[in-house]
């Protein structure tokens, strides 16, 4: 098994949100998998509810709770002692523990011993669990679709999740492929690329999306942009590793500048495009750009509605806003691929 | 210190190194730095000869000896158990111990107790010594040159030490900067970029070539190619993290296909140079191509210089092979810059 691997159904941990900022996490998880969400458990000073029973960790293993989650990113992604004893109760109750926090779980004392005296795992989704073998480039059966961005933060996820989504909706056999932290906690299985050793990127993607049915559609979630200036050798690595048939490009409207680099603008669209299907075309020559999926989130829906069009009608794919419009128009096009 | 440092002089060990494919990197390390190289071990079944006095460690500490270095590549990589006994001698001799094989002498338990106790380094060349930064994307100061390839094992290596020797040569203010074990046996510094963990593969090239004075060049090692289906995330890291104002293609004189990988050609010479230039003008808009060097053994001397020629006419940068012809043309591009 290389992938990270979470054993559903989930007690989810809010520690003492005061916002669904620091508990992004724990809503996207209730979002897209709601089916796996049973429990949540707050502290007092708590201000936030996902409209989960609260339960203590024995109600939680009762009612069948496998994973205890710390799905919340409090300052610095550090751990907060005073959750340690917390993490060694789920432990003792039975439960296993998962956490995308920077601190990993096991490099904490305290926890290991707990762990190896109750054989529970401690999961920690910022660390690939395995090693991985380099890639091989050769071309594997199923249809395989990734997300590709601008920027960081505009939306690959959301996008990915909900082309998944909608598949499922549509009876397309397919499944959502996690490439980063949050994406995993959400589908319980995963691999961080942006954590893996820099000789093993496309080769971990060709293992966490490999061969299967051929009219199986694995959903990959991209990182980064080719052109940003920190983590576009992780985007490259992970658009050869994918061999995806379809490519859809995200982006924030309106986002000029790149988010966290200074003096970077967006790369226009047409190189955007052109580059991206260049460099994926050399492990699948049949590569094409599926759609278009912007977040216009800041746009009043008349505008919102005028930047759709005005992307469709130029660059001639369909043009989407996940939130607003929903991805059908894409998923049309991948039903009859 | 975020590099990987070796204490010179060095005492190579040789093993029972049977041809110079296996003491490869030894040879490398007496061809370009013969001053940092003061003697040599070998078992008695070795039949390789580096032309160094054969001294024992202690007679290579009293010669000044700082670093024992395993310069071969056995079987596998790995630490023959006959070879322990050995390493422990030289730390307890008062050596330090560097390494490229694969086994990591941090994790060899008699080792590490030998090392604590003499209070010795031991340098595993192949794995980074601390955590690195994400890359900022930031202009700094200095000039720098890069080679890029057209695949793995095409010469970068030896054309930036070439490139890096003929500017010593000239009294040009300059620095080799390793990317991958052997250049950092050589130099005795670096960073094994295909070992750093993705996210900081532009970050940690950042920091390898960092601010310098602004007529200093930082000669910097490629490695792998854009179109490497494996690899390609690292030479875009590198790409992105050198910002490079030159670069040098590196190429094997008739290699049509890549060569651990089946069924990939090696891309076309137009599209390598213009495909790497557009990525790596993201982080320096200035970047030109100031040459290409042809690795041309496997031609008789007049294929050869037809070969370079008709490339330099096609291209119109100057075209060498640094063994047969060596760097010149292209460094005399470089002092005028």
């Amino acid at each position: 098994m290389s992938q990270q691997q979470l054993s559903a159904p989930y007690i989810i941990f809010l520690g003492d949100a005061k916002d669904f900022l620091m508990a992004k996490v724990a809503k996207g998880m209730v979002h897209w998998r709601p089916e796996k969400c049973i429990a949540q458990m707050r502290l007092p000073a708590a201000k936030v509810n996902l409209g989960l029973p609260d339960m203590t960790m024995k109600q939680a293993v009762a009612a069948g709770a496998k994973t205890f989650i710390l799905g919340l990113a409090p300052m610095g992604g550090t751990l907060p002692s005073s959750w340690v004893p917390i993490l060694k109760e789920a432990m003792e109750a039975g439960l296993d523990i998962a956490s995308g926090l920077h601190t990993r779980l096991n490099q904490v004392d305290d926890l290991v011993t707990v762990a190896q005296a109750t054989g529970k795992k401690m999961v920690d989704v910022r660390q690939p669990s395995l090693n991985f073998d380099c890639g091989t480039g050769l071309r594997r059966p199923g249809k395989r679709l990734l997300t590709v961005g601008s920027d960081c933060c505009v939306g690959k996820m959301f996008t990915t999740l909900a082309i998944h989504q909608e598949m499922q909706h549509r009876n397309i056999a397919s499944t959502f492929r996690a490439t980063g932290q949050t994406g995993i906690l959400i589908e319980g299985s995963g691999i961080p690329v942006d954590a893996i050793v820099s000789d093993f990127i496309a080769g971990a993607v060709e293992q966490l999306c490999s061969a299967n049915d051929e009219h199986h559609w694995d959903v990959i979630e991209g990182q980064g942009s080719l052109f940003h200036p920190a983590y576009a050798g992780v985007s490259l690595g992970l658009l050869h590793g994918a061999q995806a048939d379809a490519l859809v490009l995200c982006h924030e409207a309106g986002r000029t500048q790149m988010d966290e680099i200074e003096g970077y603008p967006v790369a226009d669209f047409e190189t955007l495009i052109e580059t991206n299907l260049k460099h994926g075309r050399l492990t699948n020559p049949n590569q094409f750009l599926a759609g278009i999926a912007l977040n216009t989130s800041a746009m009043s829906e008349p505008e919102a509605l005028a930047e759709l069009a005005r992307y469709e009608a130029k660059y001639g794919v369909p043009v989407v806003d996940p939130v607003r419009t929903g991805v059908a128009k894409i998923v049309d096009i991948l039903e009859h691929y």
